[in-house]
């Protein structure tokens, strides 16, 4: 007698999930059981296995961390609590990762790429390294500038006229998301992409660049403008994914050019 | 400039969401929220449009109705709260429904068909007639007397080892599994079929049947296995999902029965 159907198909390539600034304890306890209902876990080694959604990253979280007031909307997800990590910004909390999708419902005018929950679990399960999921406070959502270290956008397709999803039960819909992605091949696939670089090599490109600009005055004759020019730089070499490979030799590109000319 | 994508084309028959017995307010405001993240509401016509998930009931809420605890989690979703109606059982909230579809990780040892939330959404859309999509208390879940009025079960992938899902996040899955649900054809389809017939027309044959079946002194002769007759009987009779008129003819059919032999 068949009691029940089968379990899933863990995919074996989860991406963290990162919340930016959330408010409530309440809800980062409601984050870790939706984790762990669409995460495998065998408790027995000690550990957690690689599949499914397990590893939970707090970027400011509000109220501190551990935080009590987490507990009991864990319902018993207590391992993904106690191995959740704190960041002090969200550049560091995606630093190891390679593709990151921002969950939001609006690219906040800046042009960027928008996927659909299938769309965007099929990209991080398409790669073999750790891909981010990116989710913002309760209140806004994620602003502009979390937006700006994203290579994508994912929108849960919802009403337009009451969009904002609880933000425990928007890592839901994506792990559920995520548990089913595997049964379907993606709409579009990129071949031979390694996917993209980390993004500590990809701010250490930024960062360059930046220094470089500004030592060349490109931030001084509008002053007032240089806030969004750097935003601009930030967004533009955001948004292409660029690979590792990539992204040395856009270094090499700019140690080339700040180079005297003719020189070597 | 495109801002944020094309909203979702909403599937016009959404089922109503039961909730039976639901022990917390917090988690019906919950709920509400969910529902009107994934319906398409009109509110300049003074009533919502018949679009995604938008017909609330409450089957014998624990605390009573209304409940001033759902007001905070409904997040602005009032109308699903105000519009919410309450019954005495499973059967008065589902008697103008046809195909009834109970969320649930097992069968308690019944055999019932099991549908992926893919499978259990595409065979609602295929009908014209209003489903309902039922969810048990937040410490059970369906208990056995709850699934027998169901034509079948739907099961969302998840962990085998930590699988109940928070009620909220569980319509939420289910929401975002119908608003996607039209993209894609169903699995399997039934030519020529209109659905079952309406949970009462089915509930007055079971009931015709257990009479009659009592006055012949049926359920007498082992007076401790009466109970689990009974639910055999109705079990077996729901399980098909018999059409109006099937069902009518079984009602003739256990009307002749039950005449004299030879009699007219």
């Amino acid at each position: 007698m068949i009691e029940s159907p089968p379990p899933p198909v863990m995919p074996a390539n989860p991406p963290a999930i990162v919340l930016v600034r959330p408010q409530l304890g309440m809800n980062i306890g409601a984050v870790a059981r939706a984790m762990r209902n669409f995460g495998l876990t065998d408790l027995r080694l000690g550990a957690m296995r690689n599949f499914g959604l397990t590893d939970l990253r707090l970027v400011e979280p509000r109220d501190g961390w551990p935080n009590p007031e987490a507990g009991p909307s864990a319902a018993g997800a207590d391992i993904v609590i106690e191995q959740a990590r704190v960041f002090g910004s969200l550049a560091d909390a995606i630093a190891d990762c390679t593709l990151t999708i921002g969950t939001a419902m609006t690219t906040r005018d800046m042009i960027r790429r928008i996927a659909s929950p299938a769309g965007a679990v099929a990209e991080m399960q398409a790669l073999p390294t750790t891909s981010a999921l990116v989710f913002g406070p309760e209140r806004t959502g994620l602003i502009r500038e979390d937006l700006l270290h994203c290579h994508a956008l994912c929108t849960i397709p919802s009403n337009p006229e009451f969009g904002s999803l609880n933000l425990a039960q928007a890592v839901a819909v994506m792990g559920y998301a995520w548990v089913i992605g595997h049964e379907a091949p993606p709409a579009t696939w990129i071949v031979n992409h390694e996917g993209p670089a980390a993004q500590a090599e990809l701010a250490g490109l930024i960062t360059a660049l930046e220094t470089r600009l500004a030592e060349h005055g490109f931030f001084n004759p509008a002053p007032g403008l240089a806030d969004s020019a750097r935003r601009m730089l930030k967004n533009i070499l955001t948004r292409p994914a660029f690979t590792g490979a990539e992204v040395q030799f856009l270094r090499g590109v700019v140690r080339s050019l700040v180079q005297p000319r003719g020189g070597r």
